[in-house]
């Protein structure tokens, strides 16, 4: 195609949301007027189903829920008078208690002003805030943020470290929605024993979110926490960010929150459209579905070119992947579904794996992030002519051309700056997107049965490990792994009690191993 | 295959490092014997084209360069004796300078020490520093590093702004290896402007690592900086950790660089083994191109269970992708070769796109890396028996197995813990996998021409740019863009053309662009 036939195409295909001065381009997708037409049916049926779901409809049939991020933004839309009224209270509640905390009208027993954050959460309740805190934190924000996002000891005592001479003046938000969830729980107990440690009273620090009436909720009302904040059962978490989960941290932080449901509220009104080429989820869907024939076949490379957004790339990870990445379509039939997300930042990463993407294996879509504005105020020029930012931008458009003259396609999404009601808008339309995908491949994008199946093979490895040691500990001499997993009653987990053991001995937990490291069935172990 | 076998077949292939203790197991990578033989010969030739390497051949074909970052580690393995002095006396000068800084010896003009360094570089001369940071800074360093990584005109003033009050104690690095790429001058211009703005003489702050008489090597002479370090050009960015690249910032924050170096010559040592099986590189390359078929069909997914090692995966992207994503063979053949390559930190992951790997699409293989040490120190329990680390060693054993029982492979890397030592021994373990591999698929992973064509097809862009402006100014009514990117001689750029001229409107650049914002053709620009 020439430059001309391409300048045309881009226009054709341009959607410009003028309240949020976000573009989408789709052009360089090579798809044609046949490709969406032959989409057509699946689209109204997409439309369809979305438009039910945010009535109310159950669309999570697996776990019988509604799903209502949407409402969240809008909650004229809910349901029902009294789940509106539960919405609008809780940001009310949210807003409040952040000024409070600011102003210092709720404040720590040993100091005028809460300074930091201890964020405890995983999955849902950590990418969100974090690419959030990333993008639209201050530079010098009223309460400073840190995240303990999962169960590794070595992680917990870096924050925790880093904070040791703050700890008085640190809140701490635990976020999970039944409270059992093992990281958070993990890290709840850990740093519950640090404050302990420095003889500060954790209950007067300590916020929950969670469902209300979880075990976590009520461990907080008993104790006097310093609020509850709730989890809806019809939030997923990877939709999460502008419920209780995203927007407590933020307004913490000072960050508008306002603005960010305000701007979500605008995209979702934008993809409620029921026309492809007007609605720009609905492009990025088409896209996606171009791109990978329906069945995940390319990768999709996030490419923010603002340092501000590199958490953006994780953030759709989860979102995308979690959403999409499905065994069973809504039939029952097996489709291993899912659509591979990976990214960091531009121009960064075009020092690193962009090599790959111009030259080498074709099997991924680049989706590129512009931001339209440098930076606040005015830039001095590195060249004459030419600033900092004019090579940022022209580095994208490099980019794009580069992949497109070497048959790879790209998405590029262009926002006005980086700021609460785009990056709710940016959000928003993923959200929606990933909804709409999931309609035309015939998923449901709001459940997540593989991670269930994954705690339990973890707990199942946690309860081999107390027989294992339990049958240890009657042994006077020492064994071989076969005899202890024969004792333990698991004669047919060898390898997995072997790691174990290992684990354990590693760490001084009354377990020693003997004999050649090399071969581990040549290993004898005792308690000791 | 039933446990017990699963367990021969680990004991048949795992492989140990007895100085690191480091284990590598490839069982769950679901090659047998036949494949394993089948690849004898390439191999063969492999093995003999890295001892080629290492002795000094131009492994580097396209650049007519010898390849060398071994002799980094082990200086006698240079192919001149002045080699080998280069290699010694700089480690030596590098160790000389950080001692000098972190005692005082050399320090700021205002100040009695130096608290912070500003690390300005990208790609290569960004991801070593910023993953061993992350993995091997103390929690109060010496001194605390910043990166500026890009050409992000806010995310420099980020950096600069968090520093505002520091700026007369903070140490800079500037890292090009010819000092004209753009993103590092970029950052070097607008940090001397920042450093001016605070009446901070720059030289006396700054300090160069690049290419002896490349031009910054000039200015920073004349000017009279700080230091000096050279970088090579038998080394690339990509594996320059070694060098001066990573070792002065690494020295600078107090990590033990000789341990690096160390634990990276002993894996060196064990990756020159000529046999598969007792060779860990090997087992390696073996496992990828088993699992993408030497085409790089599969995504490496890499998930250290250690928060300390989030950005591995991020630096393993750049190594990887970067030497393997290549279009031609050595012998010219367009072969579109490579491995995408993604992955953050478990059990963190588990709860994100970690579903997708265990029900969706199977187009990867994921790499677990697992540290035995759950942190400095004993751990308390969180239930009877189970320590928050026991939680993250089942979430591994338990996210493993999950994998194989749906049929997905994955390596597992065990070490002992996180410390300079084991750090370099990954990074040398990796560098020799990727070489390895490279030669198993014939392309030359020492090149990045693809980086070299983006960058002219920015500068394409930025050279329009002037142009456009310089035509622009000439008009004294509003032109439509067709007729300015004739006039700029340009008449088949006009979409790029749109794209800086929006950009510059946006930063009140002097050009306005009025119309239609929905419909660019229709737009009409001036000077204003």
């Amino acid at each position: 195609m020439d430059a001309r036939a391409l300048w045309q195409r881009y226009q054709n295909w341009l959607y410009f949301h003028e309240g949020l001065g976000l573009y989408l381009d789709v052009s360089r997708m090579r798809f044609d007027d046949a490709f969406v037409e032959s989409l057509r049916p699946k689209f109204e049926k997409a439309f369809a189903d979305m438009a039910q779901l945010e009535k109310g409809a159950i669309a999570n049939p697996d776990e019988n829920r509604m799903v209502g991020h949407y409402w969240l933004r809008n909650p004229d839309l809910a349901p029902t008078p009294e789940l509106t009224q539960e919405i609008v209270q809780t940001l009310e509640q949210i807003e409040a208690f952040a000024e409070k905390v600011q102003t210092g009208a709720i404040h720590p027993p040993r100091a005028n002003r809460f300074t930091d954050i201890i964020s405890i959460g995983i999955g849902g309740s950590a990418l969100g805030p974090q690419f959030v805190a990333e993008a639209l934190a201050s530079d010098f924000p009223p309460l400073k943020i840190h995240f303990i996002d999962n169960s590794d000891p070595a992680g917990i005592d870096r924050v925790l470290n880093h904070l040791r001479n703050n700890l008085a003046s640190t809140l701490v938000l635990v976020i999970s929605k039944s409270g059992g969830t093992p990281e958070p729980r993990n890290g709840m107990i850990e740093v519950k024993k640090a404050y302990a440690g420095h003889n500060l009273e954790f209950a007067q620090y300590a916020v929950a979110i969670t469902s209300p009436d979880s075990n976590l909720d009520k461990v907080a009302k008993k104790e006097g926490w310093l609020a509850r904040f709730p989890m809806y059962d019809w939030v997923g978490g990877r939709t999460s960010e502008m419920s209780a989960v995203g927007l407590v941290p933020a307004a913490l932080q000072g960050i508008d929150v306002r603005a960010m449901l305000q701007g979500a509220k605008e995209m979702d009104d934008a993809t409620r459209v029921a026309d492809v080429k007007s609605n720009p989820a609905a492009l990025l869907a088409l896209s996606w579905y171009f791109a990978g024939n329906g069945k995940g076949e390319k990768d999709m490379v996030v490419l923010p070119y603002k340092d501000s957004l590199l958490l953006f790339s994780r953030y759709l990870q989860q979102l995308v992947m979690e959403s999409l990445g499905k065994e069973k379509d809504l039939d029952g039939n097996t489709v291993y579904q899912g659509i591979a997300v990976y990214g960091n930042k531009g121009s960064t990463d075009q020092h690193a794996y962009v090599q790959q993407l111009r030259e080498g294996v074709p099997n991924f879509f680049a989706t590129l992030i512009e931001v339209l504005e440098d930076r606040q105020g005015p830039s001095a020029e590195i060249d004459a002519g030419v600033t900092s930012g004019d090579y940022l931008a022209g580095f994208l458009q490099g980019t794009r051309q580069a992949l497109y003259e070497n048959q790879r396609d790209s998405i590029t999404v262009t926002i006005p700056q980086v700021n609460a009601r785009t990056v709710g808008a940016l959000i928003a339309l993923y959200e929606r997107a990933v909804g709409l995908y999931a309609s035309l491949v015939n998923i449901n994008a709001y459940h997540q049965p593989g991670v269930e199946a994954g705690k339990k093979a973890a707990a199942g490895i946690l309860d081999l490990q107390t027989r294992v040691v339990a049958a240890l500990q009657k042994e006077k001499t020492p064994v071989s792994l076969e005899e202890l997993a024969e004792k333990a009653g698991a004669s047919d987990q060898v390898e997995a009690i072997y790691k174990i053991l290992r684990h354990l001995h590693a760490n001084q937990r009354g377990v020693v191993l003997q004999g050649d490291l090399h071969k581990p069935s040549s290993l004898t172990v005792s308690a000791g």
